[in-house]
């Protein structure tokens, strides 16, 4: 409460202090939380360097026309991305992934790159969309693509590499990559009637009803492929307009997974007769089938299914979706998969649009917050316990004495023991109370009578609280002083790291 | 060249192609680069972590008004950050420096923070200004920070942390750390008659002309400090209009120093001299002098040297340089010191904009790019071939057969051997060219005879590089194959470790 007893969170402009606020869809990351996502990068850095992928960086600022219009759900251009015009005119924007900056990346290097180019990239990207629960404006993503490699088997090793990925990640038996083909989305097209440029914006319709197939069920897939549907808020979405039969042929594309891989084949050309696009499109799923079966990836882990089919246009062949299977409950309390923490496909005419001639690629992108968020959900032995211990407090007892305990501080650092002098100008209590906030494992303490024996006291605190638990009363407690030694000053740092070995703490985290 | 016979680059505009250009003060940073500045980071986050400062992390993001007026240089509002309204209105920025972030920060979770808090924070800050020859538009900056402790203990503690830091880099010996104090500028501002919030702006104009004494010498400050200057370009700078005395009272504060610390603290209690502020100034210079030669650092690693202003206007006690002394050659080909690669002090009103009461508090920041330069050029063994080795590569030479090529680069990555099938298309030759390349140690080859075999082929490439060198024609070269061995399939891991143990090159870098 502040001074005129309202609420201080509500006093902007009510004085002249301003208020200290994040902006809407902006987080801070506290130790923990910074300690687990960098073991969760640092695993998925290996695992992709082991597949000789490399390390590229973009900056966070792009020009808009290098970026194009690629977001999902976005027709009008520039909405959902933050942009700034710059003093010579041109347009700048924030990234808002991290395949358009790699697009312009590898056309303008494109003589110095080996090809075909493996690289991974991980940073954050920018949303200027209405922030909600776990939809946030800044996030991070994990990037890996390779530019240059027309063949699908680029595309099966993107799939075996997130497999592995999450295997590393402690998510064993608890995934599917699921893999499906863009051609054969675009014979169903060709067969209901909607290929060729003038039908690209009912393309797009189609491909966002089905992309929603999660969210709203069969019945609003249907909906959007028709006339329309309303959601539960009210807000209307347009449909596509297709009639009966060809909404009918759309759903039996999504639904064409089968118990067998040769009955789901047959299906998907049943279902795309007589294009031949569509059949090169099944063949190509073939080959990525039998390329990670080969790699001895069951179907547990890597599975065709078209019922994926991804919300961004720019997607030319397979595409892949990697989902979480085990069950969390959602914001209406009803029990759901986790559902998807990443995926990708082949873009073949994304670096094309900087140069005379296509260039094929495809790539993967994880979503970084909430895989880690999985990873705390399971228990992942990665992320546990990533926060690192507290450092050792040297307390403050004679403020005119601030040099020698200074001198002790050092001693312990340059032991290599995580630790701090209080900094601070309160008292004893004051400064015991601070190095249980900051789960300081032990404290030093040196008074006048310490010194003039040149002594310090090494306080357990780890020890001491669970002394404290045992003993009733204060008088017992001063005359029992659990857990706290009297060293002489040279015997400190070798006290101190005994204690620290006892508790399993790391002394230099 | 592109079709049309003209130059590729400059071909925008004359075909519906988009040009791949990078924004002006932007850059992409490739995997050796980043392989250096990551090992770099973790050397500085060790240090801080080992003096108890824990990591936090900010957006990149933030409300306008939050992150204030403080630019070098800048007296026009906004000018100098890039700025965005959101849909309620509210002005949006990137942050500019990581210390109006954490003021905010610290403002908004000031009960759930142990005070003192020490933090550190790395990340990129933006400068929309005028790019030019080492000057980015997006750079990273590494910050330091302690809030919550009003002791000069805590500005001595900077300063020893930024000494132990570039001796961890390697660059013992090779930078000082130079201490000055706001207060005994504020001295001389009183004695010259600039107290009092009325000549704020004046004694702006008087910090930042000190500030320029590394650029344009003494007689350019003395004109900085009086009329004004024309520097060689033409450009004119407006002065802060001193009168004889008070300029050469500030010179004399400016150049303060003497040989001994005794003989500097007198000269600049005579410069001081009738201004209460000013002596405890000069009070906390001796407090700071002394603790850091009780912690063991010489003058020569941390002095105190009253040239140093820093640029910045909110610092309101201590600040201090770090500068690398070894020479360089600048842009004129003229060999100068390297120079300041980082910087802070004392801020105690920033955090209290947003709050009833004032919060003390003080930092340190590094330049990562520079400092990164910098421990290239003295060839710092932290930075020394940071590149991770390059993959061995398994060749395609039958097409058709990419699953069993593909089960061969699974067993070596299962071994633990970085590893990558080629994707491409292209032949023998090309493929050969391609491992090149990548800097490959070692290929596997595996044809239609070694495969009815059920062997591959193991080239050393680095020992055949050597072998080339020796051997004189194509004939002789194709009797010997050098550095070439054919081995069972299931020897192939342990042949190809061998290889790589042989060179010293790390198998999963």
């Amino acid at each position: 409460m502040a001074r005129d007893g309202k609420d201080k969170s509500k006093n902007q402009g009510k004085d002249d202090r301003l208020k200290a606020r994040l902006p809407r869809g902006f987080v801070d990351r506290a130790p923990g939380e910074l300690a687990a996502a960098d073991r969760m990068l640092a695993a998925i850095k290996a695992t992709y360097s082991l597949y000789g992928f490399e390390a590229v960086e973009t900056p966070l600022v792009e020009y808009t026309d290098a970026l194009g219009k690629f977001l999902p759900d976005q027709d009008r251009p520039n909405e959902g991305v933050f942009s700034f015009q710059d003093d010579d005119e041109q347009w700048l924007s924030l990234r808002y992934d991290l395949t358009a900056p790699l697009a312009r990346y590898v056309s303008e290097n494109f003589d110095a790159l080996a090809k075909p180019y493996r690289s991974y990239r991980v940073g954050w990207v920018f949303r200027n969309e209405k922030p909600g629960p776990g939809r946030f404006r800044q996030f991070m993503q994990f990037d890996a693509d390779t530019v240059g490699a027309a063949s699908v088997a680029a595309d099966a090793e993107m799939c075996m590499m997130a497999a592995d990925t999450l295997d590393r990640l402690g998510l064993a038996g608890k995934y599917v990559v699921k893999v499906n083909n863009r051609k054969v989305l675009d014979g169903v097209m060709e067969a209901i009637g909607l290929a060729g440029e003038e039908h690209a914006a009912r393309r797009l319709g189609v491909l966002r009803a089905i992309d929603k197939l999660d969210k709203v069920g069969e019945d609003g897939v249907r909906d959007l492929l028709g006339a329309g549907r309303m959601d539960p808020s009210g807000d209307y979405t347009k449909g596509a307009e297709l009639d009966a039969p060809a909404i009918d042929r759309v759903l039996a594309f999504t639904q064409a997974k089968r118990a067998s891989l040769p009955e789901t084949f047959a299906a998907l050309e049943s279902v795309v007769a007589g294009s031949e696009r569509g059949m090169e499109g099944v063949r190509e799923l073939a080959e990525i089938a039998s390329l990670v079966e080969a790699g001895g990836y069951g179907e547990d882990r890597i599975v065709i299914d078209p019922s994926v089919v991804r919300g961004l246009e720019y997607y030319t062949g397979p595409v892949f979706e990697a989902e979480l299977t085990f069950p969390v409950t959602n914001e209406d309390g009803v029990p759901v998969r986790f559902g998807s923490i990443g995926g990708g496909g082949r873009y073949d005419g994304l670096v094309g649009r900087f140069r005379a001639e296509p260039i094929p690629a495809t790539g993967f992108s994880i979503g970084v917050s909430r895989l880690l968020t999985a990873l705390r959900l399971v228990g992942s032995p990665i992320v546990a316990d990533a926060e690192p211990d507290g450092p050792v407090v040297v307390l403050v007892m004679e403020r005119d004495r601030i040099a020698d305990y200074q001198r002790l501080v050092a001693a312990l650092r340059k032991g290599g023991i995580r630790s701090e002098l209080y900094l601070g100008s309160a008292g004893m209590k004051a400064q015991m109370k601070y190095a249980d906030r900051r789960k300081s494992p032990c404290v030093v303490i040196q008074g006048s009578d310490e010194r003039e024996r040149g002594e310090v006291q090494v306080k357990d605190l780890i020890e001491g609280a669970k002394a404290a638990a045992a003993i009733a009363t204060n008088a017992e407690w001063k005359a029992a002083r659990p857990a706290q030694v009297s060293v002489p000053v040279d015997e400190m740092v070798a006290v101190v790291r005994g204690i620290l070995e006892m508790h399993g703490v790391n002394p230099s985290p």
